[in-house]
């Protein structure tokens, strides 16, 4: 399987609007607004390094969001990494080809419109991997 | 404190040849040969995705390499994001003034010739960050 872009590193936190501020300052980072998923529990917020992947803060919301499992589980920290696929259905198949299975059975909405699915971390060293497909009509206005 | 450069997002994992051998199988990614590190107790390999910072995936060797602790209390998973800068001890300084503190007072030699130092996870929710110098000869070798 073939990764489009490096799309972003995730990041458990407790206190959304706290951490964005610290994160940004500290690095001099520039950062997006804050979105809400709510078919995935959780709040999200992006810091931009000048190049190269994205850092999500994720804090979730709701009793029953999985950030707060792994908040309770583990504390805040390094949550995923997410990987930009051109057809999220065909990596897929081409990784289940190689043995790895999914969280899921079917890609879920994200952020920004786009569809992912994460792969299961147990055939990858722990390692939580987001796989990305972002919609067509933000796809046609990056390339313009 | 400004970066210069994502450099790498550092794995955590128990056996570096088979790991090493997986990711760049499932994500198609070019990968180094192994360095290791006698005074940080690491064996460490990188993966490249066609842009954006490496992965470098990080196995212990030695009884006292902190790593080693940090699979047996946590298990494989992401260890640290590392961040290039133009000048570390200036950069120590400068987060130093915004309340962050260092495992170690002063840098310590890291891969490829580089001086290395970590922030403390506490401030930054849970998250190690490695700073980074590269040395002057291969930063000139970049450059031209």
């Amino acid at each position: 399987m073939t990764i489009k872009k490096f799309d972003h590193i995730g990041i458990a936190v407790e206190e959304l609007e706290l951490s964005l501020k610290k994160w940004a300052k500290v690095f001099n980072f520039n950062f997006s607004e804050i979105e809400i998923l709510p078919s995935r529990g959780v709040r999200v917020a992006y810091l931009f390094p000048e190049e190269g992947p994205a850092i999500e803060l994720i804090s979730p919301f709701g009793e029953d969001s999985p950030v707060r499992k792994f908040l309770a589980n583990r504390g805040e920290g390094i949550h995923h990494l997410c990987f930009q696929v051109k057809d999220l259905k065909k990596a897929m198949v081409e990784l289940k080809e190689q043995g790895l299975s999914f969280l899921t059975d079917c890609p879920l909405p994200g952020a920004g419109g786009s569809q992912i699915v994460f792969v299961h971390p147990k055939v990858l060293n722990g390692v939580l991997i987001e796989l990305k497909e972002k919609k067509e009509e933000e796809e046609k206005g990056e390339e313009t």
